[in-house]
C-alpha cells in the first residue's frame, strides 16, 4: 500500500556534479579570485557576515571544527555570473576525520554510553528547539542567501528557510512521544517490549533547489531519534551549506556538546560516494537525479543500507470542466513558473478538458505576459535566473529538440505557444514557456528542468488519468474541480 | 475536541419502564397464560427453538447457571400483541448471586489471578472469535427473533444481528493491539512503562431499539480488554436477551471458562438501579433516554463510577439546492419511517432549501404512499408496528399536540401533509407522517418516537445550521450537497 | 479498560475556599493594608515588578481587558503570614462581561468564523510556541512568585514553570498532528470522513498547591485543540493567577488575537460554581478535593457538560526485601515531606517489608532530622511552610486524633516516630512526622494534607497490594524492586 | 531509528536452488516415479487427499486454473529420501499467462475498476476471514505435510499453520483500520486527505524452512490491503505450495472472485528471476539467504521496485551471572536445536558468563543426550533430519572446518563437546552438536544452517554486548538475567 496525498509537497533533482565540472568550476575560481573579494565588499553582500560568511570560507565542519583540505570552489551568483565568495571543500582526509568524531558522538548522542552524561530523546528535542530559534533570528538573512545563491526569489528563499524552522517545532512535539510498545503476547505470564533505538549515523546528501529544506526534513527527525547527521550539501550552494552548519554548531557549542553530531561537508561526487560506500553510515538520504539516485542506492545496498531517496517528477495539473478557471490559471503559473522550473514538483505537464482549453490557455498565455523576470532580491519579482549558465544552455537544447518534435507530431498541434528563448543577459534567465503538444511526443516523458509547460486537452477523466501516469516519473498531481466523487476517485 | 463524523451511527432511546407498567404486564401475564402455550407451538415459532427459547424460560443466566426468581413476564408480539412466550426475571437476589460470580470471575478473566490458568488478550480474542462464529451459525434465527420481538422488519433484524458479528471480527483484531508504553523520559537513564489494565466488569444496559447491537458493541470491546460483563436488556425484549446469552454462554463453556464472565439478567428498573449503584462494576454503558440516563451518570458518577451514555437525538437532514433529489427522497424515507421511526438517529427534521423545496416534498409524498406497512416478517414490508401499544398511543397524542401548535403558529404553515392516524388493528401500526411547520414550533424542540418527519424550509446553509443545531438533542444530522466547500464547512 | 503507569505525575487537592475563610480574609485585608505596601516596598519583593505585579492589581482579564469589581483581598506569604499585595477580585458582572467576549472569540479561535480571518491548527501552535518563548523569559521571576506565595521551595516552584513550558513545546508538536481520519466503508464506492472539532471553550479550576502547572496541562491542550480557556486560580494564590494571565495576554496582544481567547478570574466559590453552571463551557477541568469535585461534576453533567477531575489521593510506597535501601529511603523523603506534604501525590503510606523494615526506618529517621526547614526561597531549605494558617491548625488537630487512634490500635504498635508538633513562629511551619500504625487505623484512610506518614510491615506482595488498596482514594503508588517479574505483577 | 523487540519472530534462509540441483532433481524422478505411486498408496500418506493432493499435480494456480507445462519434479521425504509425490512446475508461459490474469484480477480487487463491484477493505478482510477458517479445519492436516515435506517436528508443522491463521484474525481487524488522514493545513480554509491505496501486486518468494507460515505473514496483509499476491514456494517443498493455494482457491472461488486474485507457482530460479524483473509486481518480499536476496533486490531496485528482505541470522543468547539456570539451558535446547537448527533465528552462539560457565554446560550436555532423534511425524522426536540430502553434506562440510579451525586456536580451548557426526539411516539425520571455541575463529562468523552450537565465555555484560555484535548477519539475541537495568540498557 502507498498513502496518496491530495497535497504533497515533496522534492527536487539534483545534477548530480559530477568530476569535469567541478575541474571547470576550479579553473574559474582562479580566473574570478580577484572578483570574490571585489562581489564581497559590495554592500548589499553586507549580511553575509551576519550568518558567518566571508570571501574565503572553510567548507568542512568536521569533529566541531571548520577545516578544508579540498579544492577551493567559487560559489557564483546565478543572476550574473559573478562570483560571491570561495569555499575550500573536504578533502578524503577531511572525510574521514569527520567521520571517525562523528561515530565517536553518535555513543554520546545515541545514549549508549555508559556514562550518565547520555541525552534523552526529550534533551534532543531541547536541542533542536534552539536550532530553530535560532534559525528564526537569521530568518531574513537566510533567506536571502538562498536566493542569492540558488536563483530562487526571495519570497521562496525565506520560504525555504522558515520550513525548517517549522520542521524544528514538529520534531520537538515528536522527541516526547518515540514510545516503544509493551505487547501482551498470546502466552500467559508473557510480555514483550519494543523499543526504537537510533540507527546512529543519518547521510544527508542534498540538492541545488532546495539547499537547505530538505536538510532540515531530515536532519531534524533524525536528531529528536537520536542519529548523528552528515551532510553533504549541492556543490553550487557551498555558502548555503555554511551558514547553515554554523547555526547547528552554535547551539551545539552553547549546550557544550560534541559539534561533531553534526558534521558537514562541502564536496562533489568523491565525498557523495564515499558517504554511499560508508558502513558507518545505516542511512542515506539521497535528493537528485534518478540516475545518480539508483546508484547511490545500488552502492548503499550492497553493505547491507538503507536508502530514501528524493528523485525526478513529471508532474500533471488536471483541469476538470467544471473547475474555477481564474484559480486554476494562478495556480498553474506558481506550479510552473516558481522556483524557475526548477523543483521536482514543477508542474510540467497542464492536461485541461477540451471544454475549457481554450479559455484556460487564454488567461494563461495572459498572466505568462505580466510575469517580471529579473534579479530574485528585487521585490516584484516573479521568475529569477536557473541555477546555472549549464543549465540554460540545457534549456536551449531542450527547446531546439521540442520543436523537432512539434513538427514531426504536427498533426496533433505542437507549437511554441510563447517564451522558447534564453533572454541576453550576463546571468541565465530564459523566458516562461508554454508549448501545446501531444502527450505522446517523446520529450513529454522526459524532465526538462526549466520552466517550460506542455499543454494537452482531453474529454473523459479516464483519459485524463491515463495521461497523467503515461510518464515514468511520476511524483505529484493535481486535479481543480468542485465535484466531491471525482476528488475521491482521484486519491483512491 | 470532539470528533465530528460524515457519517456516525450511534443509538437509541430506551422509554425505562417504570414500575407501574411492568406491574401491568405482570397481570397481562396472568390473562395471556394460555395463550402463551398456543403462541408457541405454531408452526412460524419453531425457530424459537433451535436458538433455545421454549414457552416458559428463565431470565437469568448468573454464575453460568440459567435461573430466575423474580416476576414472570411475557414477551408480546407488536404486530398483534399477542403472548409469545414467558421469562422468569431476575431477583434481588438473583442479581446478588451473579454478581458475586461474575466478581470472581473477573479475577481470571483480567489475568490478575496469580494462577498459571490466566487468559492473555489474544486468548481473549479467541473467545469472542468464537462468539462471531456461534452467531454466523445462527444468523437468520436470530434475526428473525429481533424482527418478531422488537417489530423492525427482518432486514433490519438480521442487520442487527450482523453488526455483531462484525463487531466481533474487529475485537479479534484489537486483542492483538492492545499495547502499554515504553516513554522516553527527560530524565537520563530514565524509563516510564504504561499498560492498559482491565476495569474488571462493565455493566451494559440496553434498549428495547437495539436490542442486541448495542450490547455487541459494548460487549466484544469489553471482553478483548479483560471485562467481564453484566448485561441488562430491555424488559420488553426478554427472548433476545436470553437468545444472545445463550451463545455467548456456549463458547465460554465449550472453552471451559467460568459462564460467569458474561452475566445476564432480564429485568426492569430495580436491575438497573442495582447496576448503577454496584461499586463492583466500575463503567456502566447505557442506552436510553436522557432523563434516565441523566439518573445514571448521577448515581455512578457519586460512587466514582464512570458512565458512556448513549441518549436521544433529533436529528435533521439538509437537502441543499444542488442534491441529487431521488436520493435524497430515497434516503430520507429510509431515515425517516426506517425502524417505525424508534432509531435514536431517526431522522425527525427535514430541512430543505426553498428552491427545491417543493420537488423534493412531491417526491417524498409520492414514495411515502408506497411504504407496505405490515408484519415485518415478510418480506416486502418496509413498516412494522411500533414496540408497544404505549407507543402507539403516544403517538396519537402526538399528533393532537401538533395539531394543536400547528394551528398556533398557522402563520408559518403547519399542517399534517400525509398519515397523522394509527391504523385499526390487533397490532401497534401507525402511518407514516409528513408534517409542515415551522423550525420553531415547541413540538419540533421533543423527540416523539414514531415515525413522524417535520418538514421545513431554508434559504442560506448558515440558517440552516442554525435550525439544525437550535434543538437540545442534536446527536447525527446529515447533508445532500456536491460542493466540497460546503461538505468541509459542514464537518468542520 | 484503565492505563496504568509507572510514574504517573498527576495531581493535587484543593480546599476550596468557603465563604467564611474568604470573609476572613477580607477583614484580614482591612488590617494589614498599610502592611501591603510596606512588604511591596522590600527588595526582595522588586522583582514582583519584572513580571506585572504591583501592590494593588485587578484580578480579572476580560475581553482582554485587565477589570475587577469584586472583593479585594490580600495575598499572605505563608512563611510569615504578612501581606505580599492586594488583588481586586472578579464580580459576578465581571464574570459575565468576560464569558460574553470569550464565547465571541471562540468562534475565531475554533475557526468557524466565515471570515478568511480564521486561524488554522499549526497557527494556533504558533501561538502556544511563543508563550512558552515569553514564559522562560520569566522563569526565575515566575518560579520564584510561586515560591513566595505558595510555600514551596524555590526549585519546586521554578520546576513548576519549567512544566508548563515543556507542555508548551509538546502542544506544538501536537498542533501539526490533529488529523481526522478518512475511513474505507464496507460499502463499495463509499467513503467516512471524521474530524476533530473544537468544543468551543474550556474552563479551569486549579488549587493552590500546584498554582500553575495544571493550567499550563489543560489550557496548552485546549488552545492547540482550538478551545478558548476560562481559568478560575486559586483564591489564596491570585498574584500567580495574574501573573501567569499576563505572559499570555502579551503573545495574544502582540499577534493582534482577541484577548478573551484566556479569559482569567481571581475568586472563590462563586466563580466556581458560575463555571460549572454555564452552558457556553462544555468541558470543566476541575482540580481539586474529592468532595467539591463531585459536586462540580453534578452541575456539570446535569447541563450535558463534561468534566476532567483531578481529585485525591492517598498514595502508597511499597518497599520489597530486595530493594536498594537508600534510594528508597531518599526517594521516601522527597514524596512524603516535598510540597510539605501537599501534593495529591504525597506518599502518606510507607509499607515496608518485615526484613528490611528496621533498616529502613533507621535510615529516615536519620535523613528527617537533617531536613533543613524554613523560608523556601532560601537555597538549602528542604521543607517550607504549609500554605496557611488553616492548615498549620488542621495539621495540629490530625497528630491529636492520630494519637488518639495510636492508643486504640496500641497493640498494632502505634505511635510518633519523629516529629508530631508545629513549630513556633510566624509563619506555617510543622514538623515533618512519621507515624508507626496499623493499617487498619481509620485515620490512615483519610487524607492530612501535611509532611505526615504513617509506616507500616508487610510479609508478602499479595498482602501489600492488599493495604495499598484499602484505602478510597488511590491515585499513585509506587514500589522499590529489582525484580523483573515482580515489576510487571506490579503494573499489570 | 529501527524498532528493537525483545522477542523477534522472523524469518529464515533459503539455500535458493540453482539449476543444477533441479537438474539432478529431475534425473532422481525418473527413477523414482514408481516408488511415487507406491509411497502415496501407504496408509500414512492418506492424509494428503484430504487437502487436494495425489500422486501427480500440477504446480501452477494461474488465472484460476491449475496447471503447469514445466519440468516435472518429485518432492521427497527428509527422513528416508523416498520420493512423497510428483509436481509439474511453472514454465515460462505459464508465468506470463498467469501474471496477465493477476493484473486483470488487481483492478477489481484493489477497488479501481469504475464497474460497481468493487471490493471496500472491509469485504476484503471478510474474505481473509474465511481463508483463516478453511485453514481451522484443516490445521492437522496441513501441519502433517509441512512435517512430512520439510522434515520439522510436527509439533512445529502444525504451529507454522497456527501461525497464519492467527495472522487471518490479525489481518482482519486490520481490515477496518486502514484509514486516511485529513490533515489541518497551516494556510486558512486549506485541508489536505491522506489515504492508502494498494500497490497492486505483491510478490512473494519464499524458502524452504518455514514453507507456508512467511507466505502468510505477507499475504494476509497484502490481500486486506489490496494487493493481489503472486506466490513462488521453495523447490522443495512444493506439496505445501499447492495444499496451501488449494485453501486459498477455494474460498476465492467459493466467494465468485477471480481466481488470480492468487496466483501461485511452483518453481526455481526462474521463475524467481521473473518476479524480481517483473515491472508489474512493484513489491517483492524475499526470504533466503543473504546472497541471493542481495541479487533480488538489484534486480527489483533496478526497475523502482521495492523489496522486503527476511535474509541469514547468526544469533546468540547470553547468559548473565544471576540466570535462572534451568529455564536457560531448557530454552537454549529449543533454539539450538529445533527444526533441526534451520531457523534464521535458531541460536547459533551461546554466551556464558564465566562464573556459571560450567554449571550450565553441564546442564546443556546432559539434556542434549536426551534428544530423541527421529521421525518428526512420531510423539517424543524432538529432533528431525535436515531437509536434504546436500544439507546433510554440508553439516559434514562444516564439521571438518570446525575442527581444523579448532586446532588453529586451540590456545582458546576450541573442541566439540557432543555430536558432530551424522547419523548412519536413509534419511538425512545428524547430531546436535556442541562446539567449544573461542568468538574469533572464522568459522563462527559464518552460518551453518544446521544444530551445531557455538559456546563461548565472557566476564562482563560490554564483553557479551561485543561478542554479541561481532558478527556481520545480526538478526535476533537473548539474555537470561533478572536485572531490569540490565534488561533496559539491553533493549536500548
Amino acid at each position: 500500500m502507498i498513502r496518496l496525498s491530495l497535497y504533497i509537497y515533496r522534492n527536487p533533482i539534483l545534477h548530480f556534479v559530477s568530476s569535469p565540472i567541478s575541474t571547470s568550476l576550479s579553473l574559474l575560481t582562479l580566473s574570478l579570485q580577484f572578483e570574490v573579494q571585489m562581489s564581497f565588499a559590495k554592500k548589499e553582500y553586507e549580511f553575509l557576515k551576519e550568518i558567518g560568511l566571508g570571501p574565503h570560507n572553510l567548507g568542512c565542519y568536521a569533529s566541531g571544527v571548520w577545516r578544508g583540505n579540498g579544492p577551493v570552489i567559487t560559489s557564483i551568483n546565478p543572476s550574473n555570473n559573478q562570483a560571491i565568495a570561495e569555499v575550500t571543500e573536504a578533502s578524503t582526509e577531511d572525510y574521514e576525520e569527520g567521520m571517525k568524531a562523528c561515530f565517536e558522538a553518535a555513543k554520546t548522542w545515541m545514549q549508549v554510553s555508559t556514562s550518565s552524561n547520555t541525552i534523552p530523546a526529550p534533551k534532543r528535542g531541547e536541542i533542536v528547539r534552539q536550532i530553530g530559534d535560532a534559525l528564526r533570528a537569521k530568518l531574513q538573512q537566510l533567506g536571502r542567501l538562498v536566493s542569492l545563491e540558488m536563483g530562487k526569489i526571495l519570497a521562496e528563499g525565506i520560504g525555504e528557510v522558515q520550513e525548517i524552522i517549522d520542521m524544528c517545532d514538529f520534531a520537538v512535539g515528536l522527541s516526547r512521544q518515540l514510545n516503544g510498545s509493551i505487547i501482551p503476547s498470546e502466552r500467559p505470564n508473557h510480555m514483550m517490549l519494543e523499543m526504537w533505538n537510533p540507527l546512529g549515523i543519518v547521510g544527508v546528501i542534498t540538492a541545488f533547489n532546495f539547499p537547505c529544506a530538505v536538510l532540515g526534513w531530515n536532519a531534524c527527525l533524525a536528531l529528536v531519534c537520536g542519529d548523528c547527521v552528515v551532510w553533504k550539501g549541492a556543490p553550487t550552494t557551498p555558502l548555503i551549506t555554511i551558514a547553515m552548519t554554523k547555526i547547528v554548531a552554535g547551539v551545539l557549542e552553547k549546550n557544550n556538546l560534541p559539534g561533531a553530531i553534526f558534521t558537514s561537508f562541502c564536496g562533489g561526487a568523491e565525498i557523495g560516494q564515499a558517504i554511499a560506500k560508508d558502513t558507518r553510515i545505516p542511512l542515506v538520504s539521497f535528493t537528485g537525479s534518478s540516475k545518480v539516485g539508483l546508484m547511490v542506492q545500488k552502492t548503499v545496498n550492497e553493505r547491507f543500507g538503507k536508502c530514501l531517496l528524493e528523485l525526478s517528477g513529471n508532474n500533471a495539473i488536471i483541469v476538470m470542466d467544471d473547475a474555477d478557471i481564474q484559480l486554476a490559471a494562478r495556480s498553474v503559473l506558481f506550479a510552473a513558473v516558481g522556483t524557475a522550473g526548477q523543483r521536482c514538483t514543477t508542474c510540467r505537464r497542464l492536461l485541461l478538458h477540451e471544454s475549457i482549453y481554450q479559455r484556460v490557455l487564454d488567461q494563461l498565455l495572459e498572466v505568462y505576459k505580466q510575469v517580471k523576470i529579473g534579479d530574485p532580491l528585487l521585490s516584484g519579482t516573479l521568475l529569477g535566473p536557473l541555477h546555472t549558465r549549464a543549465a540554460r544552455e540545457n534549456f536551449e537544447k531542450g527547446i531546439e529538440i521540442i520543436k523537432s518534435q512539434a513538427l514531426a507530431v504536427s498533426k496533433n498541434g505542437g507549437k511554441i505557444l510563447t517564451g522558447g528563448s534564453a533572454i541576453e543577459s550576463e546571468g541565465n534567465f530564459v523566458q516562461p514557456t508554454i508549448v501545446e503538444i501531444s502527450p505522446n511526443a517523446d520529450v513529454v516523458k522526459e524532465e526538462l528542468f526549466a520552466p517550460v509547460l506542455y499543454v494537452m486537452k482531453f474529454q473523459t477523466l479516464k483519459e485524463a488519468i491515463e495521461i497523467n501516469n503515461s510518464v515514468p516519473q511520476g511524483l505529484s498531481s493535481s486535479m481543480f474541480t468542485h465535484k466531491p466523487e471525482v476528488i475521491f476517485k482521484w486519491i483512491g
